[in-house]
């Protein structure tokens, strides 16, 4: 049996669920939230009508002002904007061939901030890693005017932790080969998936460390590429991977439910609104502004809350996290009562952790016995995660994190393949019944004949 | 119940399957393959070495040379490349954009035999079918000028059925729309995936119909395009399909398994070597000719079998069958004891048909006695099929079929994605026992001590 078994184990034992009632309402708009139509609508809208939208680019501009007008057309209030600049990087022309000694072509895809082969491509021979470390402890000599080819693969997992580990490969790779002299790096996409579709995601050099061109091959063509090392022969590519940087607008993009007592601290809720440029941004993130304003939405019909929910599609999260630092910047003084960003999919939610603090424990395993229901594990009472909202947890305020299921995440994730067709709507539903009952929980109760006032 | 399983149900009463008894050769030839390491060594050296070998291309070319050496360093016979002269088709770029009322990008890819819109590529109003035949019923008058897009959607059977039907959109399709006067064509992906990655095809245009630029959108693209005209308002879309037309050579690879009455007709195995030009043809049909010739080289290393096996790596099937009709040109006035090809993918076998002729149905039935081990259903004695040795089944000669499960087949058919992680090993050895256990008993018995003259 493993440590967190025992661990979980224990706090059942401490704490049997029984001790723990849910609110009528509480129950109520958890359950009829399993009806939920409006994230699908807001899935459905934003990936058909502007599909991709790159950090800082047109493309999310159009994004914004399609969140605009679905969120005052929702009936949200205090529907606004708060822009911010920051450093582009667009994606050109894109290929990858093995010249000898068996000619073909790959599947590549460039790293977002990887510098820019100009259109003639450059060639080199491939020099092949099993792993990072590998590369690492290579001798300068062994990579020095070659194209380093890491071939690590991240393993399936449910709650995505192999991402940190074995993603090393994206974030810190090409700036490992660069210092060793490299003139490029090929990575085996950090993916789960076996398809001809290259996951991108962004990386970036350590200052002081030259760009060079960085991409990620398709799972098939990575392995197609150790079997064609493994010959033993000498390997020439030829790598092509246009781009181009500038400086752009990005922006957050934020709306409220206000509640009963505008003196208290509102409950933020949110997830991203841009997206990678070559899927339509379905489950990375458009399902998690979706199953956020979906909750709040429900909340808003059901009547008023006590506290204030505020939504917030953070803008530029895939390129820097720069709407979660904007934010932190603008508002990092203020004080939240708890704070929940969805972005990891449209799977099902099978945990809750949270970190409200020591003395609102009482109220974590509220939100426990509410969400148990759906068939969601109670987890840990001093964990809180969401890449918009890392800089407010890390200045200790409170959160909350609701775990969808990533087993299947990393298939698609950050590639072409990021489309409406992959999110389930059972599971979206089970996500917004989840977040609502969270709302019901820590931003109710909901005062359901508001000419009352409290 | 339905016709079919009545029909079989008939069958089995009328024949218990305890009638037939197989050879202990013959059993002890079909189970030891089931630990065979050719088919797999054909695939993987095949789809490594060479990689794509469209139709007619100097890839294809390189492809026989590997075929030749590899024949050659099995140890069979007669090895040689019957070569004749074909039209090309290449593939250029190509880009599909909405550019109104939601601009964005679409996967597509430029069906075989396409005419090219040049560089530039062209800009029209798109016009949706749901199914082929809402096409052919539309007034000239709805297309003419106009960007065709047909949607119909091809369901997921376990005997590719669907394909014939379906597969009209494909094939017919762009000499229907160019008919009515539409500028280009788009389909949905003849296939059943949900992923970013085209289904490409050959399809041909009548005598006297003017070609125009045709291609495929994959699923996720085609029913993002399907969402998009549901809005009702006017969508103009770029496509840009560029391809190139000429003159090539392809060529049938032969190779044989000298039997010990040269007299008597052979047999034919086989598959074809070309591949479409994305993916590395692996499933279609390297593991064609992978499982074919890993059965006779079985046979040929446990001895000497009655009649000759002869082995054909069709050249230049996708593009219009040009190596089957080739090698009836050149060969179809010669008896074959049999004739079987292997051009379904590399899922497991779950039926046996035969098509021996009236006076050869105790054979048809020692064949399903044979494999029906293997989980093989006994299946038709009057059916045979294989698009390269068609014109000889035409032609009246005895053949078998041996299908593969295709439930996944058109997952990947014809895509980027036709590579070697999608084949099974253990699904191939399952074929691999299966052919052999076909030549064991139509081309053997096997002299296993071939000094002594039979």
């Amino acid at each position: 049996m493993t440590r967190s078994i025992l661990t979980a184990l224990a706090l059942v034992l401490a704490a049997p669920a029984a001790a723990q009632t849910v609110a009528p309402q509480v129950a109520q708009l958890r359950d009829s939230a399993l009806k939920d139509e409006h994230a699908w609508a807001i899935t459905e809208g934003l990936t058909t009508e502007v599909g991709q939208r790159l950090a800082g680019t047109e493309a999310e501009a159009r994004a914004r002002a399609w969140a605009i007008a679905k969120l005052k057309a929702m009936g949200f209030a205090n529907v606004r904007v708060e822009t911010f600049d920051m450093p582009t990087w667009t994606r050109g022309a894109e290929s990858a061939e093995i010249l000898a000694p068996f000619p073909q072509k790959l599947v590549v895809a460039a790293l977002g901030n990887s510098a820019s082969t100009g259109p003639e491509g450059i060639i080199g021979e491939v020099v092949g890693f099993d792993t990072l470390a590998d590369l690492q402890a290579a001798p300068d000599s062994a990579v020095r005017g070659k194209i380093v080819f890491v071939s690590h693969a991240m393993p399936r997992t449910q709650d995505g932790s192999g991402y940190g580990y074995f993603g090393g490969a994206r974030r810190q790779g090409p700036g490992i080969a660069s210092r060793k002299g490299a003139i490029a790096i090929v990575i085996r996409s950090i993916g789960t998936d076996h398809h001809r579709n290259p996951h991108t995601g962004v990386m970036s050099f350590p200052d002081g460390v030259k760009p060079i061109p960085a991409g990620a091959l398709t799972l098939p063509d990575a392995e197609q590429l150790q079997r064609i090392l493994k010959r033993g022969r000498p390997v020439t590519m030829r790598l092509t991977l246009v781009s181009q940087t500038g400086r752009g607008q990005s922006g957050n993009v934020i709306a409220e439910v206000p509640g009963l007592d505008p003196k208290l601290p509102p409950v933020l809720v949110g997830g991203h609104l841009d997206s990678w440029d070559q899927g339509t941004g379905a489950i990375d993130d458009a399902t998690g502004v979706a199953i956020a304003t979906a909750a709040a939405k429900r909340i808003m019909d059901a009547g008023r809350p006590l506290r204030t929910i505020r939504i917030v599609w953070f803008g530029a999260e895939e390129f820097g996290l720069f709407g979660g630092q904007d934010y932190f910047k603008k508002h990092g003084t203020e004080p939240h009562y708890a704070l929940a960003e969805s972005d990891f999919g449209a799977g099902r939610i099978w945990r809750v952790n949270s970190k409200l603090g020591k003395d609102r424990e009482a109220e974590g395993k509220m939100l426990q016995a509410a969400l148990a229901p759906l068939g969601i594990v109670p987890g840990a009472l001093d964990q809180a995660d969401g890449s918009d909202i890392e800089p407010l947890l890390a200045a200790g305020m409170p959160g909350v994190g609701l775990s969808q299921d990533g087993t299947y995440y990393f298939d698609v994730h950050h590639t072409p393949d990021d489309t409406l067709d992959k999110v389930d709507p059972e599971a979206l539903r089970q996500n917004v019944a989840a977040w609502t009952a969270m709302l019901a929980v820590l931003a109710g109760p909901v005062e359901t004949d508001p000419k009352q006032p409290r």
